[in-house]
């Protein structure tokens, strides 16, 4: 569904003493990013905080009044250190504890033998929290208004995004063309400079590359409208054919 | 340089469209914290934002005064959408013109005929910041107070981090040691919670993963203090016998 009248943004907070930890590498950011593209919601901010209550209640509380969209990755499996669903029943003032959708779920996925408490912890959640079904694992993520908490495990969390599809009500979907050329940036700062403020509702970010025995910048546009990113992109290929820069491919 | 009676805290700010888009993998948040815990500096918190002035000075002067070091990677090069140096130097509302250390640096770098207006631009800072080296590609980065602006591309941050080794006075460095089991989060749920009951000066981490075709979780333990760390570790070892869990290498 898209209101394509209107922008729609969204924060990601990962909740992760790995990340910071250096421990993990975080890949989740790329994968809502995308996913959130293609349905019209643009990510405008992230942060990975520790996995400490206040830190959670308090980010959460400022990014969910700042944002479209939040959503948060980790803290929702079984263990002392998964304390999302607690942290989130705060910042809302709600009850937290047995949720029957999640706990049905949960106990028909296990046999009776081994729903244990542990796996019972996945089904207590904030009151009135509606789930985010979990097609990998079961153990379900969900939402509190504008707040969707999903699992830090990356393809788990890959798993449940589609079935948020519905849910999100994206806006103008955000349109983008790179051109990769074989060049420094300071030889092109000053065309791209003149050409941001010809564009002034386009976004023309500029990447220096080092890598596969090539050297170059992709200067990547990006605008809600069609006929910008192409008028653009006419602009770039004019100046650098005066330039003599050549394309290349990467 | 080390002050081991205290607790010395980090936050990285990413400046970062590309990040947000979803077009480029961060992997800077994981150098710099391996880096920093080496220096005994824990980085507590990360924040990734938009390319946008009012966005980096608001974000900066939030958490220079909510930690000890900040760091900022990206958008210190030449072109139009590299505002960082400008963005610092209105933070801590400082004059912003040619520096004249990084000028000569830059002037000696490339041959007089192609020191152009974008390279100058680089030689542009806050009034009075201290410079990064960059032994990769000349252009410096820079510090003012507690805030030290690195350049996004990982190959070239990573080149400079050596020389701030002597600048940054760590704390008590956190050490930590890792057991993977071949079992499921549910399963250890019970005796982890009562472990970091008794150990609170100890992080316990818990964390599943699936590769390699093998299913299983990694316990973390981290603290500043060795014998808690071997401690904690032991009672890992015991619990893991008495439940006959196997410990697997990953």
């Amino acid at each position: 569904m898209n209101d394509v009248s209107k922008k729609v943004n969204a924060a990601i907070v990962i909740i992760g003493n790995e990340i910071l930890s250096g421990r993990t590498q975080d890949v989740n950011v790329q994968s809502i990013s995308k996913w959130l593209n293609e349905l019209g919601v643009k990510l405008e901010e992230v942060r990975v905080i520790q996995d400490d209550e206040n830190s959670i209640v308090e980010t959460v509380n400022h990014v969910r009044k700042k944002f479209d969209y939040v959503f948060t990755t980790g803290g929702i499996g079984p263990t002392h250190d998964d304390i999302t669903s607690k942290s989130i029943a705060k910042v809302f003032n709600l009850q937290y504890g047995y949720h029957k959708e999640a706990y049905d779920i949960l106990e028909k996925y296990y046999k009776p033998e081994n729903f244990n408490e542990g796996r019972k912890k996945m089904a207590t959640l904030p009151d009135k929290a509606k789930l985010i079904l979990n097609p990998s694992s079961a153990a379900p993520g969900f939402i509190v208004e504008n707040v969707y908490c999903l699992p830090g495990v990356p393809s788990i969390l890959k798993s449940m995004l589609g079935g948020l599809n519905n849910k999100i009500i994206g806006g103008k979907k955000t349109l983008s063309k790179t051109i990769s050329i074989k060049t420094v940036e300071s030889e092109i700062a000053g065309p791209l400079e003149k050409l941001q403020e010809k564009f002034k509702n386009v976004e023309i970010g500029s990447y220096p590359f080092f890598r596969q025995g090539k050297i170059g910048v992709s200067i990547v546009i990006r605008s809600t409208e069609e006929n910008l990113i192409s008028d653009c992109y006419n602009d770039i290929k004019n100046f650098i054919s005066k330039k003599k820069i050549k394309q290349i491919k990467i």
